[in-house]
């Protein structure tokens, strides 16, 4: 098949070692690339008991067919592991530049296993690899390490690698790469930190063979034009994801201080998009070879947070600024940088800190505690607290530990408070304004997350990816018929996730689109029938590695602040029924009654010798 | 030709004689049926100084060649004439049953000519028309009409009618039909008063022929499919289209205290269609053969208001509710239903009494003037005005004028705040927060119609009729780039008009689509290209026609009060830049600098020779 180099990099940290393999054709045919290969790797290689800071954990770093072709918005890598977050299986993805030069260098995918004695930094230049030392690099942030590393190779080159959150091991640390992209949810950073591993530079010249570049070419006119008609594509280029925040308030998508209050309209309007381009926002060139031009650049000139870098996301302005109560958008592009430069997801950062607002507000965390007044709102409790996770000091170092453990540790009626689905602090998409976000977050493979399914676009005139067109009839209060969108959401994650491309532009696609590109690369015979197969396969084999680490349907749950309904917003009051929807997701899924996968469904998949008893 | 009927009846009540000649099959071809047609008629017959009230004025009744085909939404009429509200051409259309009975009986349409001496009404049954004395029914309201004509010629018979409203000649008069649908805007029901004509019955048992009936199935398949996945036709089913409320707040779109106010939440919150359907909403029948069924039916069983019958729509409730600050949805319903019976435009009446309570509020009219206390949200004294302007009795016979007539009566500064097009009151869709509305507005064909142009829809993610997929990146506050969505929007609505079709329903559909249904019905050649010059074309003459009764380019402007911004809402401050934005939309048109359809253009429309000299 081409589009794939044909090689996976294996190095051993632990005996300094330095291998190549072949890529598993089958594996490639039956899981794409991406966190669909990763996931076999892990599945076949990573025991569910291991513990995910030990040194038996793996860390995959991957690609996908698509990736340096010409197929726009697949500069992208999956970083697989399992998580020191959720305690199961984890992919999170990055965009930005990295990937593309990774691949050219000659690798589809990266192993890392083991644990080096002391700091190190893989230097992967043109099919040579070598594991350099990196103990002058340990407590650089994510732009000094790069900046350090050009210096010394080139200022060609390209980097991945962990700020001080991942070196300190925190479970919220992510990998950083290029203009503070990261991979950011549920932790690879501090599985990195954990192997002793600070960055992996690469500088690839290579080339990547596709099967039809004439076809190709038709399917990306198609992607271009497909884009231009998606109810939201068109409006990232202007205003970025930030532009959701707009009328987020007015739906309730946008949750606010601590997912208690349902709307806070002055909030969005001094943080969102539009503000945002009418602001402090600067032209800036866009990731590698994509149209869209999502990622933000802002320039601030004065006061306490002049500055200048990327800006914050959607999710991130939700995170530092409507769940805590503030509405200052330069204090949030403030908090984003702190993050991105120490490596931490900002959707988990703030949950934490807004989780500890309430506590603090309810009295269970003290001034003394905190070091800080943690009042909703409060900018400087704000960038202090942000601080303190990122360096894993103070109140932070349980903070860093998400609003799971947080809550575990300090009892006294928190968990009614901690917003998370299995460890994983739940996106700024609320479930009780758009309920086909119920299954999607209390069954997501990775915990709750709106990547993995974005299933309420669907609520919003997004459309099917099985049939191309809009959803049509959904009341997006009822609980029923929700099931098989969070289905499809979640499958067809897993295929972008598989081919790394980005989300939103993916949804402006059909199934019978990406068979069409994938086809077009690798001269296999592809077909939207195929690409939802697949989807499926590859979400129910992250649902099996999870359940073989222990979790169970039981897990399968929204946390208690989530079944409440809220008092204001146009969602005032309304929940849904958790019970009934997961019951008629377990059915669309063909899973048992407890959440698993039947025999009968593995075997439909392919996956029963895979899998083996479990 | 197949699909019509290939005969059009034709009255004269001055001198009482019934006569049928033949379809004009070219003018057929050319303009299609309903309103396309029925303007060719009014432009070839009714010079433009016409009295619109005198005796030389015609009423057009026109179908279209889907009407009575299995093909759904199609049973409408329109009602061609020269509006005494704006003293131009007007087209007013109505569903429900009369549509088809009418054709069945033996007609493509109906032209109605001179006046008789005393009140008569029309029976047509199954190819014989009478000419039968009215004086009974005069004075009867709308309901109380049809029941007298069935109880005269039997239960079956379907009837359009005036209300009172009519007979006094109020230029916002409707033509009646069925439950309480209405022929709404510019006042024909003033015009069939004028000559004395209180209703038509109708009796109809023949059929249409179809060239491809299986053809025809496969389009009505493809049509309830693609509204099934258009953003707003599946929640038109369940809420009608006052669901429009739930968030017109929020974007601006719903207009409030006669376009001073930006948002009014609480008020759309307390008349929006999910409420309506969570209290006083009954099952109800829908219109013949719609699968649709956007027509709502209410109880309300207590209270000062209670009563059993048809529920407003979402013009209706902006009309009596926000836009005067009203959020009694029971006395919203009462309104409608004194409107619908005495016969009058809901949109223009309600609008009429928004201007009134602002002119009261700044001193212009006193209590003794209005006879009652005029304030924003006084329900009392909104039903005591309806029935004022709906009886032509003190203050409400200057309203029942429109606010154009009004404000010159009044002077004092009133124009500021008389929201009008040419006389056409601004139905509720604020082109300061969607400004492909501005065009759409300042050049509309019969005056500011939401009707003759849903452009707005094209900015919240509906597909474009040409390519059939949404349009993608618009702001929705720019000026730049609107003409051509303003230009698309009216065209199509000049075709579904002629095709007489409902909206939003055929938005759901492509040109191809309508063309498909045409070639299926007709057995003509049709394809999209020739579905969009022939809407061209119907724009076109209805524009050359309002030019002959003296309208100039000097008329396509926006009232003051919307060139103001809102001091609140989304959009709040905003205000398109009109003279821009009409320049765009002539060059758009291929009109010249003042606004008159060159020669160039009509001749590639083929209407040079029809038109004449101008």
């Amino acid at each position: 098949m081409l589009g794939y180099v044909g090689r996976i990099l294996r190095v051993d940290l632990t005996h300094a070692t330095v291998s190549e393999e072949s890529l598993d054709w089958d594996v490639a045919r039956d899981f794409v690339g991406g966190a669909g290969y990763a996931t076999r790797i892990i599945h076949d290689e990573v025991p569910g008991h291991t513990d995910p800071l030990g040194v038996a954990n793996k860390l995959i770093f991957m690609t996908g067919p698509l990736t340096a072709t010409s197929f726009p918005t697949t500069t992208r890598y999956e970083v697989c592991t399992k998580s020191p977050l959720t305690n199961m299986w984890l992919a999170s993805s990055s965009a930005g530049w990295w990937a593309r030069d990774f691949k050219l260098a000659g690798y589809d995918g990266l192993i890392v296993e083991g644990r080096a004695d002391t700091p190190v930094y893989l230097w992967i230049n043109d099919g040579k690899t070598e594991i350099r030392a990196a103990s002058a690099l340990w407590g650089l942030d994510s732009d000094q390490t790069q900046e350090a590393i050009r210096a010394e190779l080139g200022t060609e080159v390209k980097v991945c690698c962990i700020g001080q959150a991942g070196e300190k091991l925190v479970p919220l640390a992510c990998v950083m790469n290029d203009e503070q992209r990261a991979a950011g949810r549920g932790g690879a950073g501090a599985v990195m930190g954990s192997k002793n591993l600070k960055a992996i530079a690469v500088r690839g010249t290579g080339r990547v063979s596709v099967a039809d570049e004439g076809s190709l070419k038709e399917v990306n006119k198609a992607f271009r034009e497909a884009c231009r008609h998606h109810p939201l594509v068109p409006q990232m280029t202007k205003y970025g994801t930030a532009i959701l925040l707009e009328h987020g308030w007015a739906t309730g998508d946008t949750p606010n201080k601590n997912w208690a209050k349902g709307e806070w309209r002055e909030g969005c309007e001094a943080l969102n998009g539009r503000r945002m381009a009418e602001t402090i926002l600067r032209p800036h060139p866009a990731c590698q070879g994509c149209f869209v031009r999502c990622a933000r650049w802002i320039k601030i000139d004065e006061g306490p947070f002049t500055m200048e870098g990327p800006g914050p996301e959607y999710e991130t302005l939700a995170a530092f600024g409507t769940m805590l109560m503030n509405d200052n958008l330069e204090a949030v592009c403030w908090a984003n940088n702190l993050c991105n430069r120490h490596g931490v997801d900002t959707i988990s950062t703030g949950s934490a800190i807004a989780f500890a607002m309430e506590a603090y507000e309810k009295g269970v965390i003290s001034r003394e505690d905190a070091g800080c007044e943690l009042t909703w709102g409060n900018v400087d409790a704000i960038l202090e607290m942000t601080e303190q996770i990122c360096l894993a000091r103070g109140l932070g170092a349980l903070l860093g530990k998400g609003v799971r453990a947080a809550s575990e540790a300090l009892g006294q009626g928190t968990e009614d408070y901690a917003v998370h689905v299995k460890g994983m602090e739940v996106p700024f998409h609320d479930p009780r304004a758009f309920t086909s976000m119920v299954p999607v977050y209390a069954t997501g493979t990775r915990g709750a997350c709106h990547m993995h399914g974005t299933a309420l676009a669907f609520e919003l005139g997004a459309p099917l990816p099985d049939t191309g067109s809009p959803v049509g009839d959904v009341d997006r209060f009822s609980s029923v018929g929700k099931a098989v969108l969070a289905k499809i959401a979640q499958d067809r994650a897993s295929i972008v996730d598989s081919l790394t491309m980005c989300m939103p532009p993916a949804e402006a696609l059909s199934y019978s689109d990406y068979a069409r590109a994938l086809q077009a690369v690798t001269g296999e015979e592809w077909n939207a029938e195929r690409v939802a197969r697949t989807g499926e396969r590859i979400t129910n084999l992250q649902r099996v590695y999870s359940m073989k680490c222990g979790v169970t349907g039981d897990d399968d749950r929204l946390p208690r602040r989530l079944l409440e309904g809220v008092p204001d917003g146009s969602h005032a009051g309304r929940s849904a029924d958790v019970p009934y929807m997961l019951a008629e997701y377990y059915r669309e899924r063909g899973w048992d009654a407890q959440g698993k996968p039947t025999e009968a469904k593995l075997r439909e998949l392919g996956l029963l010798k895979v899998v083996g008893e479990f």
